[in-house]
């Protein structure tokens, strides 16, 4: 009971996220804190001055007190949704929709159709959407405002910009969305165009760095679980030797997999995902490891996120092929095969249950936390607008809604899981699977 | 207002479906009719004397009043489950091991593990079924008591019936397992064990001959609407050109396939299942259908059902590969493949989405309607077997519960969807699909 | 086997349940036996010559292949929903809407809105019914159309009727709504107005006779269900003695409790229904059978139908307020009380779990089951209307679309739940319950 | 742009929140600060020097380098649950579980039956908890250890945590609980007894102070927001004048109300909750309003938090019975018959449709986000115990699990939804409902 006696945490100075802002006379926000975690190094460390490290901070939204957009009854804005599908995209622009009406009275709110197509206006003609149109929206899966890869033509957003006298644009989008949305907030810039151009960050594979967690993604995960509880059914009751594999979305980062399986519990014996090195055979080895599983209890049931063992597939096609060309091989596909070749191998015998949800993981309409969230991103998306806020993304930090300048979270997008963290030390706790990382570890220090 | 003067319509002679009974002295049970549709052909047909057709009846199950077997407590019951897993197996079992400990308090009830396979007990020794140990069975999916495929040896099965001293033998299973329960039944007739064996009709496919529809199918029907519904929000999401096609499990009969269409409503552009030629190109063809659904509406959902086009198929392996060896070819995926190829020879493009629910369709738990009929489907087979009727399956037949033997419910099963009936003549209404049926009737007329 | 020795049954002469027609030449209708079951007396009335009695048949539904409205695309339809809601009102509308639109092209719709109170337009004008306007109503619960109770004035719909020249109405509802909907068809015939009258029977509570369940009646059996386990979860979680008691639909007839009961496996104890007295204490009353319950397994769950124990609410209310006004007493908290007031009479206590799903069990959207029936019984009543007949009603009998002449269906209807019958038995056999029933005849007989 | 002559921020110095310890030899905790949001206040307040508030710091939780009980495999472990259930009860003792036998290998894990009554161990005999028997228990709603109010002996706690010599003790329970917790806690203290003692908060009202959001809290969202589609599918479709009252927990703070009727969007016209005064009448009065509504869009639908208006209801019980004894009236079903009788006043009418989900919003299994967090929070709370902390409560705070001290936590709870905070703001934002507080603000103004 000598906390007192312990060296005193202090904490560094503040290094504010600053939000672009189209007014000479910006509002001065409130902020929010990202760093929370304060790493203390007990006894050894007191006789070193600890020099305290920077605590960084984002703009908090917040309804602005002062508009920049003075006179809301005229204004017209715009909403587009690019890129794949994600639970709760009908939610944000219905929330944006609602807000904009309700709180500003704006005159016009145009819903883009087709992601960036929509703004070439003759193949796809925007929506007009209004609390009317909106109302049951959230009910449903997908995009009412349909949605597409690419396509982006700054020529053809700035005419319609002008032509639609458009001054708030929202873009719901993920990495590439949000580079092409900043593009749009420069070309803005320099042709003087006054747009307030805001992206909300979607993503399935909650690779996006700063944010509590990205929409939607509560809801892939229950989803996702599901599908494991299908391969577990089929697996558990199928003799000799059931084993199920489902593949899960998951490009350059495991969230999705990781938190699917720890939720199904200890219905999962092993996770690969793109953070942690895929070892096939040897005492490290997840097929050795999965038919030792099977031997104890007489199935097993591995997730496996399609970014997974990169390296891996990549070491093989250079051996098989001679040809080193980058493309994403389908991994899952490839140890489903590997699992029946090793049993077969060993002179056993499996029953493959292979499950590949895909699209039923991002189709389905946002849950009851992610209906929440999305009212709120939608929401403070338009305050900053109105505030006068450009060129950011919003999203929720230590459960606050906050501004993030959209250069700054790009640079770090997609993140990855900490495969030190929590969560996958969780993931090997529960499983027992083998770890390819602490044997590299352990290795390093010997 | 003249139907008195219509031809009164007359029924035939009763055929009754004879049961074999353990008994010298069976009960005389009461039947139910199995035709109930009376064709009447109006003034036409009043000049000639029609000839009344044989009305066919089936035993009604019911609670026996007297008991072949007389001292139930020291009665011992086993049941197995064999083939592919089907949303009410559990229900099915619980109800079987409920009705023989609450109804008759019989000495044991053996639940066999992992289907043929488990007669032989030193791999797969068997379950004892209380009460207790089946008291939530019913809220999970998958067999509790495991499934394999194939693996009858009827001397394991003697073995196991005498070591254990079994008197009454429920079997669920498909075609082939009851093709193998008949075998079982008829080798104790041979060798004198007193054993009333049970078939208890299963199949995802719902193609089962004389029953209303197979345990389970209610619940894979539900299941397969919500992959329709993903892809549906995936292709009509989707810029340009969303197309959904989803496969279905089907491989002799279309009703899951149709069904599952159907209840979606409007939401299904065209459905392919084995009863009905799949035609690719021309005038009848489905692709230059789909390729019009898609520039009137933006995108298309198509249904295929796993054993649709086998002709189709045939006729390509056989013109392109030179070989006519027979194997079940992958027609939906082949059906996506030559939806992107048409859509790419006409200069168009097309975003596919396809999706494969695979065992999530039948790895649910029995939903209510499925419940209650598989409680109904347990009593009714254990009401049988005591009444010391042997050698035939139970099902439902006009909602009443009756026994069918096994041969003549095997002589016609697996059954098929008529192409003239009611269900596919309201999915060519509800869908405006091309019948290449229709042409080849109109052709032959012409 | 002497199987050839037991007499042959034999069918009686088929009595018709003839349809009335706007034709004078009506066409000649299929038919569909009502009667399946043939009960057989075995030996001892092999010496007395039985008497085979009347079979039943209704006209089965087909499409017409001769349409008694002649020019279709002129015609007008009306569609009304009456009564409370039921899960599959909106898939009935949409299925007429779509059969009307699709295979008959008629000109014009109309959706009468909040029940017989519609036909008065000034006050709710009707809504124009197109295949897009119905495009995925059935998603949702309710009726879009909304509804009301009561308010049938002939003289309105005869206003209505002609003003918008209707040639076939459609009307969802129970009983009541039935008779009336009998009266705007004799008003019809009694004006000359040449308008195809067309009922479809909704209930929730499974009590129209003939036919093999009411729609909607699946998708309420799951939604009680998930009441059931709300009450099992409690009571059973709960110490000391938890006791669930779930207030179930079912004026008239225990369909819903009894079919929910059984579905739900053994998590039910007892159910009580308006079919069987209700006697609480005594050898044979429920309270102290629940009391032992409670004291064997530790907790107990009630399920009961809002009109059980009518004569026992009588019986207390005449002698305790010395009246006996006829108005229905809420017996599940009739009884919940008196489980209360028991366990404290005995030196006990219980914890009391009581829950009412009300409204949940009736709002939901159809499930697949569901919709499937609703799409058969919507295009069956197009088909029935478009032949010409008029004044029936359709259903489901024996697995087949039926039209029944409305008087014959309101005679017989509400229907009850025979007590003797498999269900209830099922009931008596899984709960162990006391059965009042039981007692009277056995006692009659002494 | 001129963010650089904005005040700078400046954060105080950090008040760590200290756990107790049962080591001489603690160590030292990283730290997660639970302060994120920092006000600023613009150029009005550059002038005076603004004193920066004091930060506050939890303990973070980690996998303990070090651990205090040293001799892991001889430790004896219990678990109990108490008061009433609330979802992912089952899956935080199942994560406590495995973590004792998986990473710690542990003797012997009891789950206390029946909550404090089950420390009397002859009643309630404990369970003993392995990896086996808690395998599924995570997919059942409920507590399967059982639960109970109240019945804390201190006497029968210490004899039991002697018998069966527990080293840890882990309690699941809310306020009350907890405060019963530090007591056992402060007992053992006393008596020298080497127990670490570790809370679990629970409440189904999330209103715990300090914790991002309460375990369960997100599946009652979900189970709520399914009685508002009930009471507004009933209201909406009903004719005339449907209105939807739906009755939810909450009887301190209105999150679950508020949080639920958010995320229905705009399915909700009013809102009441304990910590906004309720009006009835007048122009800022919820009857006329709810008038309104129905006026313009034909219905209604109102969310009433059991808590709300009590000092509403007080005032009347003084007025009416000159009786002012404390006791909780039924807000809700008061609320549903002034909506009649104001009708009735106004000479309209109104279909009432009341839905109180009751049991069902906290009997449901844990969905995925739940899932989750209560494998975190079990996790953490045998990190804590191992590592030597005591009397403390483990909570997510800033989405990092923390270790919060008893006395701390229970200080302030219940706490209070902020009626200026950003949900609140938004519930009337969404609604338009009137908002009494603004204008006691205003009226505080003038």
């Amino acid at each position: 009971m000598s906390q007192q006696e312990q060296p005193q945490p202090r904490l560094g100075p503040i290094e504010v996220a600053t939000v672009e802002t189209l007014s000479s006379d910006p509002p001065v926000p409130d902020l929010v804190l990202a760093d929370v975690f304060l790493r203390q190094h007990g006894k050894q460390s007191t006789d070193q001055q600890q020099q305290p490290s920077t605590v960084r901070a984002f703009y908090a939204s917040s309804k602005p007190e002062r508009l920049y957009f003075s006179s809301t009854r005229q204004l017209h804005a715009a909403v587009v949704t690019c890129g794949g599908l994600c639970p709760g995209l009908n939610n944000v622009v219905r929330a944006i929709t609602l807000t904009l009406h309700h709180e500003y009275h704006v005159q016009r709110v145009y819903g883009i159709q087709g992601g960036w197509h929509g703004f070439n206006d003759k193949e796809y003609p925007p929506m007009i959407l209004t609390p009317e149109s909106v109302d049951s929206v959230h009910h449903q899966g997908g995009s009412f405002l349909r949605t597409s890869r690419g396509g982006l033509d700054l020529d053809k957003v700035h005419t319609f910009l002008t032509k639609y006298q458009i001054s708030l644009l929202f873009i719901l989008g993920g990495d590439g969305t949000h580079r092409g949305a900043y593009k749009v907030h420069e070309h803005c810039r320099t042709t003087n165009l006054d747009v307030a151009v805001v992206g909300i960050p979607k993503t399935i594979d909650n690779d996006i760095d700063y944010i509590d967690r990205s929409f939607g993604f509560h809801t892939a995960v229950e989803a996702a679980q599901a599908s494991i509880r299908t391969a577990l059914v089929e697996a558990k009751c199928t003799v000799p030797n059931g084993i199920g594999v489902i593949k899960l979305m998951g490009r350059e980062a495991g969230f999705l997999a990781a938190y699917a399986a720890l939720g199904s519990g200890g219905d999962v014996d092993a996770v690969l995902v793109p953070e942690v090195p895929v070892v096939l055979e040897g005492p490290d080895g997840i097929l050795p490891f999965l038919q030792r599983r099977v031997l104890e209890k007489g199935y097993a049931v591995c997730v496996v996120a399609e970014g997974a063992g990169q390296e891996l597939l990549e070491a093989i096609q250079e051996t098989e092929q001679g040809s080193g060309n980058k493309k994403l091989p389908p991994i899952a596909e490839y140890v489903r095969d590997e699992i029946i070749k090793f049993f077969d191998k060993v002179g056993s015998e499996c029953r493959m249950k292979y499950v590949d949800p895909s699209y039923s993981v991002r189709s389905q309409p946002a849950n009851a936390a992610d209906s929440l969230y999305c009212i709120q991103l939608g929401t403070g998306a338009v305050y900053g607008a109105m505030a006068g806020y450009t060129g950011f993304s919003v999203g929720r930090v230590n459960n606050r809604i906050v501004y993030i300048p959209i250069p700054q979270l790009v640079a770090t997008s997609p993140r990855f899981m900490n495969p030190h963290g929590e969560i996958w030390q969780q993931i090997l706790s529960t499983t027992g699977q083998p770890s390819p990382l602490k044997k590299t570890q352990s290795e390093a220090e010997s």
